[in-house]
């Protein structure tokens, strides 16, 4: 199966032709949109790319062909699309390596550190904030781009303790698969499931649809192995320690910058046999924001809660073909066995009790089964719309439950105004994760914009949403990460603390080849 | 109430007469203690300190008094207490101060770095691993501890988010008081909770005994401030963040070596109403791990959960005046209040079919409560022995549950052979926190000494207990820390991680002032 190099999945996937019409026949109400909007992406073979400027050893599986160095050129944001779709890249890495072992790790990072060559990780190419995109870094500096993929083996399984010794390029479906045959999880599923690593999930604090639970990537990271350019950084695994400060967490959110994740050691779960799941409706967001307040804080976190706000839950109704109900959708999922059955079973019905105290209604499995059939069909419709000129984006924060509301709100008007001052369009919002002291808020836009104004466009509401969770007490990304995008707004959060991350980068990569420009200046 | 320079609590505090002479009663039969053993400790008169060498600015509230200065010249490791007991200190902070806001922090720093003094954080002092002792700081600099105590509020509460901004000097008992006001609990109650304090905690990374549900007390920190030499560390707090790094975790475990944390934004929960408690008779230890193990690794994590091996479940069981009864005793504890007592109840009930399918009988509430009430008053115990030279004391590690029984024996084993080649005494254990991955161990061991060569003698074990622990993949430590007692097994066990922490370091605190020799080199 061939990665496409300027959309989300392999060659021949995407929105069937029945749906993909229907979905343009509603867009047209709304939006206006018609066939004869369509842009027709541009070949790659008309994509003009310049001779690569270096030469690696050749023991090492280096790709110095068009196709790749075009798929590295960057990520999968709406402006890493935009830009392919439309042909218009003119930064690509000059080679792309793939490392099959921790000595070629070592060695390409050594070869880069003589050479001042930047030095890019790459896992699945699937972050959407800028972190593995070539177009800002110093044109007249050669850049390796290092795919991990072929790193991506469980290298052993502590079946007892429930723990993984796995290698950083291991995409989703293939870490399950292997740790199937251990009986074991992950259960880290975020939407990009197919396509991320664990490297990458990892160096961007990835969220998954169940970690409300099971906690964020942080959180199941016992022991790793990074390679930087001063030297391997390794730490023992315990289920916890006091041995001074939390390694794991320095590299984590790390993007690339300290060096190259290689392995690390991963807690895992039973595989759970059964799966409880409902939905309720609320009659607004902002009761159902409380709903899920009195939930967890009384101790209860169910795998996947969700909620889609008004306009999201409209939307997800008429794409899987129901009816136009109002109100505010949470969904809930458990995971159950035999043996905890009973427990999850009374958390459930606490959860049911919860919705009801706070005016939900039950509907069922079925939304949440539409819901679930649709979440990973989302980013084939974000490039099926590109293609009529439709921005379709999302980002996302985090913040207290005292100030949820209030930053939802805010952002949303915000958005909403820079769209509607120029176009037309929505924004909608859900409720991806929560926690005791808060939940994390994500957004998605849409626009209609002209060709060739696209990316200008999308960039002035998303400075505008940016500015606006920077103001409003929201974090600049709750899991997808700061990259080269959100550099502005993470350099006034960390603030104080850059001090500390500087001293690091400093230290381990004193000559700033490992993914310059990016996360930090 | 004034603490006691060379002992655990408050003057006047201790192991009531009666009971102390039934517990010396009890150990004269096993180790032939008799009270002509008795050796009166040295009283602060008749220690001998040198002169201050150096003043400090008026403005702060510093103290150059004989009783602050040996109070404050070690924690309260066993090793601490024999010296001040015996009178054997030789080195003593020249000056300690209690800084009363932020700016006296960075005052006191500036001081201690413009005239190359050596700054030794200090909370409660309550250190078991020699993190705050002076001992073995080059004789020829002059050292002033910092005492957080008077920095001790709850500076602002968010109820409806459950977090609280707290000053860092605040002990338990006054924290849990503050918090009250706003209907929170923070939930962290380690052994030392009296004296202890939250900027302790964060810097030794310290576990209560909830944290099997609530977590340690990194999990609790969403933010904090951090003054260094180099300049104020701050991060802003939010449920979550993929913001970069994640710099609370970087300050916990720090041991004071990169600065002295001035305030934290922890996580809160509501004051539970109801506790829901029994406990299990095993007929092993194995084999109440194996239950326990099974009980996380189904997704229930009661806040309480430890459990005795053979001979600590022995000795509580002499020292509470129960009947001794052969058998590992597993303890659980949960907490409810109306809302949530049916999920409560059904997460017991999980617990009590998963005992009884291991093997375990329900041996009530009773055996709960003596443990509860006796857990306290332990460290009033070894304070009283130790005027016997009977050595008492305990040391902690984690390993992964595959590898648990396994650590625990050789443990145990290397612990016994040092102590019955010179001696009588004995090894217990307990299991203190489980995690889905593993637990931790906690192990006591008591010996009869001969006076004068009880640190010697102390130190040998405890040796053979730490090399035991690093050879056969166990960490250093749970959740007392590293300190300077540490700091050899520390070394082998951060191996290439030390990079990273040295970077940190001498980039925070380029002269070296912070709690020199302490953590690493
Ligand atoms: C449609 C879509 C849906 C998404 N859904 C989610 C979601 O649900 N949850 C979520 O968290 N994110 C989501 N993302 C964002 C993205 O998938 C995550 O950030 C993911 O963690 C990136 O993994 P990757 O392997 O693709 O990393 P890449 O995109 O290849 O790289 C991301 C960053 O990690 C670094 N990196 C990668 N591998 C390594 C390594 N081995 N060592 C050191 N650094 C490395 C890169 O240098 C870069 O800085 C989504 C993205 C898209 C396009
Ligand atoms: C009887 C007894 C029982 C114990 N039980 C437990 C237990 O159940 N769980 C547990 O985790 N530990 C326990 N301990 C160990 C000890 O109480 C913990 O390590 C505790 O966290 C130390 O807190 P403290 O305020 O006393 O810190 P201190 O002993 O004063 O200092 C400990 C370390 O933290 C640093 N430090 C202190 N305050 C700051 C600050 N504001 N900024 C920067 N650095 C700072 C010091 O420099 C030092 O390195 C016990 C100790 C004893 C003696």
């Amino acid at each position: 199966m061939i990665l496409k190099w300027n959309g989300w999945g392999y060659e021949g996937e995407g929105i069937k032709q029945d749906k993909a019409k229907k979905i343009l026949d509603v867009l047209s109400g709304f939006l206006g949109v018609s066939e004869k909007e369509y842009v027709e992406p541009v070949k790659l073979e008309s994509i003009k790319i310049p001779e690569p400027r270096i030469k690696i050893k050749d023991n090492l599986d280096v790709r110095y062909d068009k196709y790749e160095r075009v798929l590295h050129s960057s990520g999968r944001s709406y402006k890493n699309l935009v830009r392919l779709k439309r042909g218009n890249i003119k930064r690509f890495p000059d080679a792309v390596v793939y490392p099959k072992s921790k000595q070629d790790v070592i060695d390409i990072i050594e070869f880069c550190s003589n050479n001042g060559i930047g030095c890019i990780p790459f896992g699945g190419g699937t972050s959407v904030v800028g972190s593995v995109d070539t177009y800002d870094i110093d044109p007249e500096r050669p850049v390796i781009t290092v795919d991990m993929k072929s790193m991506s083996d469980v290298i052993e399984a502590d079946v007892k303790s429930k723990t993984a010794k796995v290698m950083a390029g291991i995409t989703g479906p293939n870490l399950e698969e292997k740790l199937r045959k251990f009986g074991l999880a992950s259960r880290h599923y975020p939407q990009s499931f197919y396509f991320s690593t664990l490297g990458g999930w990892i160096a961007s604090r990835s969220a998954g649809h169940f970690s409300s639970r099971y906690g964020k990537i942080e959180d199941m990271i016992e022991s790793l192995e990074a390679i930087t350019p001063k030297g391997i950084v390794r730490n023992h695994g315990f289920p916890s320690t006091a041995c001074g400060p939390d390694i794991p967490r320095i590299f984590t959110g790390s993007e690339g910058i300290f060096g190259i994740i290689t392995e690390a050691v991963i807690r895992c779960h039973k595989i759970p046999e059964k799966k409880i799941s409902t939905s309720f409706l609320f009659p607004s967001f902002e009761r159902a924001a409380e709903c899920a307040r009195n939930i967890v804080q009384n101790g209860v976190f169910p795998p996947l809660i969700r909620i889609l706000d008004e306009r999201e839950y409209m939307i997800s109704s008429v794409l899987s073909g129901n009816t136009i109900e109002s109100g505010s959708l949470l969904i809930v999922g458990f995971e159950a066995d035999e043996e905890n059955q009973k427990v999850v079973e009374s958390e459930f019905e606490f959860v049911r009790r919860v919705c009801q105290k706070f005016g939900g209604t039950d509907e069922g499995k079925k939304r949440f089964e539409d819901w679930k059939k649709e979440y990973f069909e989302q980013p084939y419709l974000r490039d099926l719309l590109m293609d009529f000129c439709i921005i379709v984006d999302t980002l996302e924060t985090a913040t207290s439950w005292s100030n949820l509301i209030n930053l939802y709100k805010k952002v949303k008007e915000g958005m909403e105004s820079v769209i509607f001052s120029e176009s037309i369009g929505g924004v909608s919002c859900r409720i991806t994760h929560v926690y005791e002291s808060g939940a994390s808020l994500y957004f998605t836009f849409f626009a209609k914009a002209k060709f060739g104004y696209e990316e200008e466009f999308w960039w002035k509401i998303k400075k505008k949403a940016s500015d606006t969770i920077s103001e409003n007490g929201g974090t600049i990304s709750h899991h997808h990460g700061v990259g080269r995008d959100h550099k502005i707004w993470a350099r006034k959060e960390l603030k104080d603390s850059l001090i500390v991350i500087k001293a690091i980068k400093n230290n381990l990569d004193p000559k700033n080849i490992m993914n310059p420009e990016n996360l930090i200046d």
